[in-house]
């Protein structure tokens, strides 16, 4: 697979961002985030959403200049609006709003509402790592695949969890998880790579397995433990979206087929400022403890090794920033195709 | 089935907690919460584990007069010491506290530690409903079930998420789960009634499916999702238990063998004040139309109906305070013996 250096895919994006002219600050955030998507693995939510990011902001779909302000705020919370700017920009606001409030009183959430997607939900839970905090991040997707549990009307979406969890020694854990079994990216990427699905992802209208990802419009996802991850993406979507005035249920857009209405994206953070609790240092040793006993428990019979949430990601991070990171040829193509459309320089392999 | 009323069953609680010499105000506080435990059906957290209770009072596991303090405290955090109290008592100052905090600050947070187990975990993420609140509660549970994704050794509990969201005509939004396919619980009452399980809840040593609830002993639990519910009870752990100073991981005594060592037991109460983030019943009647489609969704051949979280014990719940509260046999049975062997009367069917 075709590499590309982070430094020149995140070169790249930020001259998308410049060239749709997009304040300069803003253009480099977004870079940054969607680069580090991609460095994570996260290719889902990364640079692969770029094409569709340009089509929106074209037809008018996404505010280049938001005015974003808080409209609700006391000491440890605040709802932002983010005046349909690009969700990296606007999450991330809520995220340093999230931060200085949890510093002062303890604990913080911030939710947005007329945000975008933002990319994967993990990006912005980590921010809490470098500030000895712990970060929860809850988001309602762009699109409904999933109905309520019994039901088959598309009235809920894979509802992101995430959580950063600081350590000293090992690799922090960080949970970034749809609360379907899979996320609905990877029904589209086993399609494209011709591969049928294993069953538990999706059902059709009879309530039977549905195996082949091309004939995913007649089916839905199954949510995690069947009941229960109904409940979480309800929760969730109750959480990110309705409590700040964001979309939620038959009021979200779906954003792969609708590319001009406001989408009013909501998304949540909470920080939990580490300080207020004790020693910093000690919880987070006592986290690496718990880290290597998970990590060194006996293993059932063909299990090569344990992994601690976030650990895969850690280690593809290191990996891909000192061999670059692997674009599909399809996605590279794209790429090629979208800087010639808007007159800039291409995407440089390396 | 026997049923017994809930004043009746309450009563025989508060004389079982008297008869221990508990505060008689703790013991109001116990009976009437283990009551409400059974009234909506959560019937393996309920006076089912009286006797246990019982059993380690009497051995000394647990602190009849708990000096509870406030050891960490921020505007809206806290970390309370439960002085290994019961559960129920130590949980609920919690929650007062929290509720107390997020109506001066919007949001909410406080930890307990060197608590007990508290009875189902819905009980107080309901706390939030007459406050005009979100509640969620996460806890730490009291023996280890699970172990590492692709792991063997027993590091991690069924630690269950719950959260409780007001609405106005609808019933409340209430989810009260374990992070395993089943909770343990669950398993010993497929085994009192000699049924198999089905596949899917637990696996033995060699990672095959495990259907005999008699040789649970030989299996371990399995996460709802696989790795995410995995991650999932790891993060719970790590916010109800090491953030607060509660035990997680190896430190976790199992409540059902060990009735003497103190179980430091934690528990974590986040609460959200509505009237920060807008109108109260502007949020509550979004609610009611969320419920409302999700009820009213096209259904699957076969389903009946389709159930919103919390929506089957709060029809239990009415059920039972009018009709009464089935005990089984066994039970009965246990409560019987446990009125003689302390000398207070038994508990009056009708």
């Amino acid at each position: 697979m075709p590499t590309i250096s982070a430094p020149h895919l995140e070169r790249f994006v930020v001259s998308v961002f410049e060239r749709l002219q997009f304040p300069v600050e803003d253009a480099n955030l977004i870079g940054r985030l969607m680069t580090e998507a991609d460095l994570q693995g996260s290719d889902g939510h990364g640079v692969i959403r770029l094409s569709a990011y340009v089509k929106r902001i074209q037809a008018g779909g996404i505010n280049r200049n938001p005015q974003i302000r808080v409209v609700r705020e006391r000491a440890s919370m605040a709802v932002l609006d983010g005046d349909n700017g690009m969700g990296h920009v606007v999450v991330s606001q809520a995220v340093d709003l999230a931060i200085a409030k949890a510093r002062e009183t303890g604990v913080a959430w911030v939710n947005t509402r007329t945000s975008n997607h933002a990319g994967p939900a993990s990006l912005y839970a980590r921010r809490a790592l470098d500030e000895d905090m712990i970060g929860l991040y809850f988001a309602v997707g762009n699109a409904n695949h999933l109905p309520p549990w019994g039901g088959m009307d598309l009235l809920l979406s894979t509802n992101p969890i995430a959580a950063a969890i600081p350590t000293v020694i090992e690799p922090p854990v960080v949970l970034d998880m749809a609360t379907t079994v899979a996320a609905y990216g990877k029904v589209k990427a086993k399609a494209k790579r011709g591969e049928m699905m294993p069953e538990g992802w999706m059902i059709d209208r009879e309530g039977r397995p549905l195996l082949d990802p091309n004939r995913a419009n007649e089916g839905f996802l199954l949510p995690i433990g069947g009941h229960k991850g109904y409940g979480l993406a309800l929760m969730v979507g109750l959480l990110a979206g309705t409590l700040g005035g964001g979309a939620m249920g038959r009021d979200v857009i779906d954003f792969n087929a609708d590319f001009v209405s406001v989408t009013n994206t909501g998304q949540a953070i909470l920080m939990i400022d580490l300080a207020a609790f004790g020693e910093p240092a000690q919880f987070k040793e006592a986290v690496d403890v718990l880290v290597r006993d998970l990590r060194n428990a006996e293993r059932l019979p063909g299990v090569e090794r344990i992994w601690l949430p976030g650990e895969q990601s850690h280690e593809r991070r290191k990996r891909y920033r000192e061999e670059g990171i692997p674009l599909g040829d399809a996605l590279i193509a794209d790429l090629r195709a979208l800087a010639e459309a808007l007159d800039i320089e291409p995407l440089v392999q390396c």
